[in-house]
């Protein structure tokens, strides 16, 4: 299957990631697992067992290219005849499967059998957490469809698995936010008092990152949001607040400083969404699609000949 | 203060991870944040904000290490008085706290601004994390607590964060399971078949892992356990059996093979759980402790003057 | 001396990149120069001996950091007495220096002897091309000093020194512009015409880098620029332009979209840069100033008891 | 295009360092940029638009060889037809090109486009230094063709780029010098006066670094010079001799220890270069040959269909 | 010639592993002798020139994929016609060479003449030494060949080649004893008196490793090993027995706890170790194995045409 | 104890490599074993138990710099009063102990008990492996004691542990010879057929190492002596020659190119060193140095208060 996110990943850091990832799970001098099944050429089925949107697929392809096993994502043409126990459907990222009593059989992996074990894991655990990301995050999307803004996720993210939760995200077309601390500069309280005023701490910021990087500003109430409005903030963000009163704030901003993008966030969930969803702002962000998200089911199983 | 369970970690192996983690949040070339803030030293106020379980004191330590901040958690000698705003209270990890209303003052940490917001993010998702897989495990630690055996782990842990989630399981006493996949070798179906029997498998098994590594063996019914314990596994996991079946097979092995250990595991829930706390049981296994737990809510503050 | 650039960089990528160009310089396994003047404490004196901005100071610092060394720069306080044949000044990160016959006395550095000779060069080589690009990006900041713009580098720089030539531009008060490839997303031609229009191709980039990213396309023309403006980009550059026409079209799309930043670029040099520095144009970017820039000579020398 | 230099280089090291430029061009976790211009097969052409020798073929190669695209250098038997705006011509690393007025094609290069523009600032940022190098060092080894000693390079290289600077030397039949800190022992004035003479600074440094190695020596005079030849030097740098100083001083060292190889080293320039080539002097090392040079102008651009 | 032990290595480990030897032989920018030999593809013999067990080929192997060149090992089909110096004979781990006057024949390798030179000393020293430790290892195992229990290497392994050491012992079906640290809990005398008794150390030892590793107790007298025995110990080891007293305490200690593993260990020599190969003792470690073994001899060279 | 020789080692490689040899022997994400026993600071003592030279001095000291222990050698000044069990000695690199019956104890390790355990192996395997090179090194040296050439190591060493084996070497005044692949040129029969002779082989070597490496040239008889001096060689090697035979060809080619360095190589022992120390010799080298040497042995035991 051709990911179409794929394109967005740099193959160089790919697969240094996925590497990682097979050490973590192989640190030591040897294998004793695959010294048992031996390296005979085998075949696997990579089933899904659970209801959600299918998210990771570049990932996947990452770890059994690094293991020289090859995958074969079902596709229309490529479909096996359903069997029995299980459902071979197509195999597209971002779709949203549901489950029923039989797995669904997505892929098929080859390769020596000490090498699809080796890889088994790392991949599961990946694809199980990608695709929870992605299915939360849809679920938020579908939510919030009849609305001019978009959702988007936060830096709250697992360390060392950033790369993949953010990916999730793009996968339900949520916007993945600050990728790091480096992008897009972002003054909080901390860094206003420091430097006396949010305009003085816009002034600082400014000369230290240039025309290139947006500027946002963490602002608790209308009146510090027409104060980084007024210096020149390239986003707005009302933190905190009660969904009520986003509403009058977001708009008077909006009309002083229309260029400005105004984002709301903090401990906003599904229940609560519906009352963040107005005309002014522009940018909902959401800790807990990439924070205590739940994870689908995946399982692979060598075939027998 | 001191964790006691910080002595089971490598100190070479825990600080290339940290700093693992802070590059991902950091990759470029500019930190243009922490320009913005300057390096003037400040104090910084950690708080916990929800309710669960302390976990993975030793990670923050060494993130802010890694900046030459200085971490104090709050003990019995340093507690601050009580402000009007927070609540202090002595640090121990493995305790389970109570939020109300008011944030629980746990630590404070000095160091550069701008050092202290380089590790703020990476500190917090360590800890909400590291804390929610503790939360979670002490939940169903204290639903067995009358019960002979052990609950345990597993390996679907976050790719990259397995140190820490594995560390999360320790702190409320769950057994870590097998930390990688050389750790005790583990006889599945694809083993078992591709050598004919699950007895020529423990043999070909032995004849790789020696005396040092126990064998355990994924059965799926008594026969199989019974064949197992036979042939010399160390472990026999009954596996995806339903509760009330448990029990008799337990008891079968165990008369039969009383140096076998029994592991029960597959989709057992909190729920679910009582069903299992079988005599003849050793070990329940349960993967959601490490994928899909709720997370802790921390957040950090610097002290104007 | 404290440089009051050095908040902006990590000081763990720092290390890391320091170690290598060390190890660039001792690959082997054995520093025979180092055996051979051994380990007793020695101070060297830093010197400047050409005329320049001085640029470099954290990594000079970093350098014999690593190696275990201290550094002390001149200082109001610590100014040694004027010797025949030096001069001692009060070493400032962006100071101007003229020298005129005698070397100027910028520093002086501690540590074993063989740690000593082990950083020279690779300190030497830093200082010399960093303060190498502060001086010729001050000579185009004094051209342009009564212009309303900036001055900016380009991603026209060394594989593997970036960081420092980067570095040198900000210590000069020039616009550090794209720092990476995915700093702020660049649409040029080859981007532009795989979408069928400028318009399309800004609308796609859009979708990829969220809200979080300006978006900078390349013009050849004022029908483009008005495109690009009209189509929602945040900055627009007039590429490879002959002086006298940027007036027009750049004022012509400032009163169009009065939010966009009109950016000149390619050829540019300081006999041609006055024809640029017009009021619609924000930012003039250069590649000289991090390629075929002029170096300055700086000397280490181990003093006598 | 076969380099003749490429056997000098073990391309495990190659291929880390080319991952390393590649890294910091692009260190973060997603490439915006590739996502816009998506993964369809296309073709770049690589131009040179300055005059000067071509030098860097092997790195070009290796750049797009990790982002698996495929580099076609013009030879005799690949030359395109002229085109109305360019010139193809034979690439020949080492050979002279005179632009005039049109592009001169010098390779295509096949991959996906978002490999394609990964690569290209790499790439080119490379070959413009490289062959700045190789051309500098061209110009100061025609001028010294009638002479019977060699023209060398110095350790003033650009810190992480070495091995690309001391290479475009090669290029150009120019004595790379010291590779490294422990290539060849160098006893500068430092290493001397610590051992209390020439005489036993050489002996200290022979017992080091044994039979394999050469010893040079810095002389300031005559004397100096005849102490260390007598005491063993292989080599002996004559430091910062005016040119009129040295014919004297390099003939009668050569007289008395005709085995001795003798170097003049010192802010030579292009315009005093004519004094130092002395018959007795073997090799003249030059500083400007990898610090300050000019860089050449290439361009990639990939063909619409 | 396919290994048959070879799929107990990761293929990942290995290449990281190989690349830090080959980078270890040359660390430096260039590899000059290569220069010299240029790259034309050539074909090396790899010959045994001393008597002994071979051991080693996947790293054989490991060393030249990574340089790009192809080993073909002689099996029964490819086996040369005898010539006059040579004796080509079929290549299998494992078996047992005697060298009489003429080299053996074992293997051809085929690449260009620089990566045949850059990998032969590194495969040759690996070879030399993972044959030895198979020799040493096969003639213990011969000497015990009718006992009932197994040779075992220990930890005594050289630092950065232990994979390789412990490698050679599998190849002689020697148990590789601990592969790590933390493979299988060592209980020594620091570790028991810290906790006051042998029951007590191995009660927290048990409660940090879980039910999934093995604890292994040193004991020095018979009064130990029952205290060990009781306290839940998986192997007991009877430290610097002398042979004759083995045997009754060892047979004590199996008889009260029949499914404890005895161990016996330090300074067993091949001439004193058929006095411990009692029923009772079911493993004998001896460090000799990886520690001052001898090496085989092995030579590579380019054939002309 | 101040190593005399410890200012040949790069203090960033040294750590590099302790670290990578540390992370060995402890590959995965918990030290179970430290656990176990926590981390209390004792003090622990090493014990030299067999006869032999002392070198590893500063690989000691590295190890336990990593973590974080100190070691105080036994000088003149600490010697420990002798107990009734171990002689306490003063631990001088170089010096040659005679183990009687009782262990000699050279130095005291404090730090926390887990970290002396994580280091205790490693330090060990290091000592006695480096000391073991420096006794057979020191045995040659003596046989040799009376000639005026240099006895010297070759590059047969471990893979990952070449630096410590030339370390053994130095200790004992044995030449390191050839540190890696492109320390000076060594042309072997291979390169010399590939340019049709030793002198085109000689001056294909010239233009690419330059003037500031050394060429060396294995020759098998006298008339490729003299032609290989002919031609420039600065060092020849009689290769694999019979004792008898060296004395004659030396002394020829000496006599004809008395600047050139003549080595004698290959197969050498202990008991055939006698015939090759001729005058015309200046170097023997000797593979056994490194390779197959035996091992001392060494102890460390934590102390009990």
């Amino acid at each position: 299957m051709s990911s179409q996110h794929a394109s967005s990943l740099s193959h160089l850091k790919l697969s240094t990631l996925i590497r990682s990832y097979l050490e973590e799970d192989c640190p030591g001098n040897f294998d004793i697992g695959g010294y048992t099944v031996g390296s005979d050429i085998k075949t696997a089925h990579l089933y899904l067992k659970s209801s959600g949107v299918l998210a990771g697929v570049p990932f996947v392809n990452a770890v059994f290219k690094e293991l020289e096993c090859t995958v074969k994502w079902m596709t229309s043409e490529n479909l096996l005849p359903e069997t029995k126990k299980y459902i071979p459907q197509t195999a597209i990222e971002g779709k949203s499967y549901t489950y029923t009593e039989r797995p669904i059989l997505l892929a098929t992996i080859t390769g020596p059998a000490n090498s699809l074990l080796f890889g088994e894991r790392t991949a599961l655990n990946i694809l199980s957490r990608c695709s929870g990301v992605s299915t939360v995050s849809n679920r938020y999307a579908e939510l919030a469809k009849d609305w001019s803004g978009t959702i988007a996720g936060t830096r709250k993210t697992t360390p060392g698995f950033r790369l993949i939760e953010k990916y999730g995200l793009l996968v339900s077309n949520v916007d993945t936010h600050r990728l790091d601390l480096s992008h897009m500069v972002m003054l909080k309280d901390n860094h206003i008092w420091s430097h006396g005023s949010i305009t003085l701490a816009i002034k600082k910021a400014r000369s230290g990152c240039g025309f290139t990087s947006k500027i946002e500003v963490e602002c608790r109430n209308l009146e510090e949001g027409l104060e980084a409005g007024e210096a020149g903030a390239d986003v707005i963000m009302l933190d905190n607040y009660i969904g009520c009163e986003v509403e009058n704030d977001a708009r008077e901003i909006k009309e002083m400083y229309p260029g400005v993008i105004i984002e709301v966030s903090g401990g906003i969930t599904e229940e609560s969404l519906e009352e963040y969803l107005q005309p002014s702002v522009d940018v909902i962000s959401v800790g807990k699609l990439t924070q205590g998200y739940e994870c689908l089911d995946f399982s692979l199983k060598i075939q027998r000949e």
